[in-house]
């Protein structure tokens, strides 16, 4: 923390933000400038509070300088994690994975053609949701369980590894039943009780960022699951609020080589709940892929009229077949 | 639903767009223009879903034209909804009330000493936290349902109604029981199983606005609330991000005059959360007095600098008792 | 300046960090913290760029502590600056101003109706619109001179000071030989060739905060016209890009009370352009004067169907008579 | 246009809105729903103001449904615009290009010594700014006319064509004297003044997205440039306005494919901009060669910590030297 006085702060002024430091148990480091004082705090175990200064006579503003995350950080821990999934699948430090499928579940027999689809191309993971967080209550919420047994026999029937979305504690405890990967969505990126949850679960979760999330703030949600003790986080991109409406959200690439700079959790992508619309996302695919993102979330469905959530922005099967090529023509997971 | 034909859209795209909305059950109406044909849909019970068009060949674009929402809509009801809540206190349709209190419960002398001097001046409501969404696991929690203890006692000694944050299922029991007013904060506008649960209590709800959310959103969530049975919803208009950091968030005071055309339900205004430092606090309430908002939650701490949560943004007890004089003047309740 | 090492970074690179600091001849200051190391630069004259430290090894981060901004600043100037306008009309340190007027000067007949129905309802400055900067090659462009010469017949028969818009060098040679007081649109704010143009001027000049500037662009842009010696600038808050489209950009309304406690021009509040539609401007007019602003510009027309600009968000001269009656209800100009 | 009606509109409300559209020339089509009414207006030549109609009694909204644009669309003309450089160099139309060089001309051994390692790498165009839009009128203005001809000789020694920033009417006179290709930057996106002087020029134009410009502003940007008979434009995606400070700008990469689309013009992205830190631009780039863009500019200096203008950004030589080779491996202009 930096204390900067303001110009005409007088010698009291000053005296009175060095005592309440001292007064917190902290080391107080007056420096005077050529124009103002400002006066930093030494021996903090942790970050302080702005709150505790910024009221006090003279004080113009409080500058944090430490990080607010730790678990997260890369100063914690330099080497990149790699999470392991059921099967073999590992995500992270130079290993590149697709998960696709469709936006819900809707049936087995949906569920299981799309499946076979997205593994012939290549996906190494398949995703569909289970319990829908709907902007709406009239629309379609998913199959609940129902729909995590559907996921249960597509892993059977192809081997593939699961991913579906957890929208409070009793969904976490059925999708940390039935999944192979725990899912928390946008909307609950700052859900704090579902996160604990998560961070008490025995399976990696993926954390997406919150649709106006600053990066500090995915990086403490992020903290929170790892304080519990689950160390087996993926992190997301999927678009914030943008300028204008040509895609739903817009896709903030650069997230993506700041985060693994600032942290050793994996980070993918997800163009399709960015882009909104098909024809946007397979080019974000590509550029997600081209910035260095150690995977891609695609929502994909072979029947995207009838779809009964988010068709518009589903890829058909031969359109994610022929992203599949591209991106493998564009060094997947060696980018950094 | 309007589609918007392309220019060069054949005649055969127009009649699969036309065979499609008769195959839904709806009435195609072509309207055949100067430079495209754009096809209206008729006869639909509730909003379509443009995923059904957007994919058509020849089809540029589906713009919804009817409303999402139903319950909070003012063409569905009228008159003014009044939200009552225990002791007699009345919200909207020109009661005008204001809530205020610590970000957080510490203790019983802490809240007992603020809600006195909130009392004081003329505050209907005392609000304080016992769950705390913190961005941070670091940061302080809350004493959670001791803190519910003390609200209650609270209550008993100064006879104000209370209300308080809940932040997932467990806490919303609680808060139920002991509260007089269940908050769902910004975090969570979108935490759709907590809003069904809201919707099925019997205590009123005050719902924030997310930090990005769009007044459609905003109307959305609460549509969750009523749909579930519970018609006592206030909004919270608290801010959403803007540009630059002079305040933690824009307050966004257009959208006080806009919800009261579009709703029936009350609307107040947060201006504590949205400045996120004291110097703004006062100017924002006054301002949202004389846009129209219905009332006002406000922080208000007796020795801020030692809060455990949002010091900076906390009134002094005079300060407060200054701002409710200059709001007395400014007509609380009475624009429209 | 404080530069923020990495935990991890050597003696080497912070005797680095010295060394650059007192080549450039400033003295730098270490202050070992904790956890890391910070280096605060001491003696310079104004801002240093953060550019000569931010890629040196083991630099963290180069945090600016001095403001960019002089001239416009209340540390350099503690009196409100008070703008005197032609007829003695005064803008600033408790004098409040509304100006009011068509989005465009159409005609004589249209400019003077209006001009004495607003003066009639006590505005004291007439705005009109002569040079239009419209989004589109095809829409209005306004009356260029012929704007401008029936500005000044307005103000010989009303005896109402007159302010316009000047979109480029040639327009702003003729603004500063007719009108009162000189516009800098929002779409012009860092238009640096012409702010400095506008600084060389000898008539006041309104500045208009651009839709996505912050309030240091904002007060660097101001100081661009005060550095070229012209002081008499009056700010203008007229929203900027926000969620959501009820209204078109969003007002926000604590900027006006941070620009109050940070410079010492005065800061008026442009409802009509913030709001986009009628319903919106009366009620976001009187949260400006409720925050403290110094004056409002609001757009009047008394047949808003047929302006040729902005018609959907002109009031009618009663609604604005009646919003003038509204305002003086409010204490304008007395709040701080 | 489309106006949607109340739903207690009365049937005179419906004539009322028939005959507005009907007296201004058009044809109106009535469009009774289930719940409310819609008329379209037919026959409209071009874009129709909704100002006209919102007002109206028992209008609820008025939605556009035609594009503002048209010389830009690609409806207008199919294929794609190949923009021609002196010298040879092509743009668009499966011409890939990158523009590199420093942020600001300093001086002519600077400028030789860089434009010699661009052309090295493989850069096509050299850039460097003359006359540079600082934030601040204290900061480093550019070497104006003397910068021109250090790039005219720049051109003579490399044979590189040179792209140069125009700030208003005279410096665009001197740039399309001296230039290849004259830039408007991000802030004079909508200075329409300028956009038509560009318009009149006989050199090809490269418009830069404002900050916070939707697609549809941007169009109308370059609208008036080929308005004015200059159809040699090159669009260019910079960033916008984002969440957090990770990044200066959010690099909105989703606005390349969905350009490609709506217009002919070639589009081409700036990540150093956007970043704003040399750490995110080689990254961005590669993310934009994916997505489809048509070319590239990127800020190199061989000294950036000394750099009189925006050094954080710019890459080292031998930097730049590796993102083209990494470039050259994502198959650039072959994307769409």
């Amino acid at each position: 923390m930096l204390i900067v006085m303001e110009k005409e702060a007088s010698d009291e002024d000053i005296r009175g933000v060095v005592a309440k430091i001292e007064a917190l148990g902290y080391v107080a480091q007056p420096i005077p400038g050529g124009e103002r004082t400002a006066i930093g705090i030494l021996r903090n175990p942790g970050p302080v509070d702005p709150a505790l200064f910024v009221d006090l006579p003279g004080v113009q503003e409080a500058i944090p300088v430490s990080r607010p995350y730790k678990l997260v950080s890369r100063e914690m821990k330099r080497a990149d994690t790699i999470v392991e999934v059921t099967g073999g699948v590992k995500i992270g430090g130079g290993h590149f994975v697709v998960m696709a499928g469709p936006c819900a579940v809707e049936s087995e027999a949906q569920a299981l053609t799309i499946a076979q689809a997205v593994k012939a191309a290549g996906a190494q993971i398949f995703r569909g949701g289970a319990f829908k967080p709907r902007t709406s209550p009239y629309s379609y919420q998913g199959l609940e369980e129902e729909g995590l047994k559907i996921l249960a026999q597509v892993r059977a029937a192809t081997g593939l590894p699961v991913i579906t979305e957890a929208i409070d504690h009793h969904s976490l405890d059925l999708v940390e039943e039935y999944a192979d990967i725990i899912q928390i969505g946008a909307r609950n990126m700052q859900n704090f009780s579902l996160l604990r949850r998560a961070g008490q679960a025995r399976k990696p979760v993926l954390l997406k960022r919150g649709m106006s999330a600053t990066l500090d703030e995915f990086f403490m949600a992020a903290e929170y699951i790892l304080s519990e003790g689950n160390t087996q986080v993926i992190l997301c991109e999927r678009g914030v609020r943008g300028i204008g409406s040509h895609a739903r959200n817009t896709l903030d690439l650069a997230a993506i080589p700041f985060v693994k700079r600032e942290s050793h959790l994996p980070i993918i992508a997800d163009p399709s709940h960015a882009a909104g619309r098909r024809l946007l996302v397979a080019p974000l695919a590509r550029g997600a892929v081209a910035v260095g993102a150690d995977g891609l979330m695609i929502e994909v469905h072979h029947d995207p009229a009838h779809a009964l959530s988010d068709g518009p922005q589903s890829l058909y099967p031969d359109q994610f077949a022929t992203l599949m090529q591209d991106i493998a023509a564009l060094r997947p997971g060696q980018w950094s």
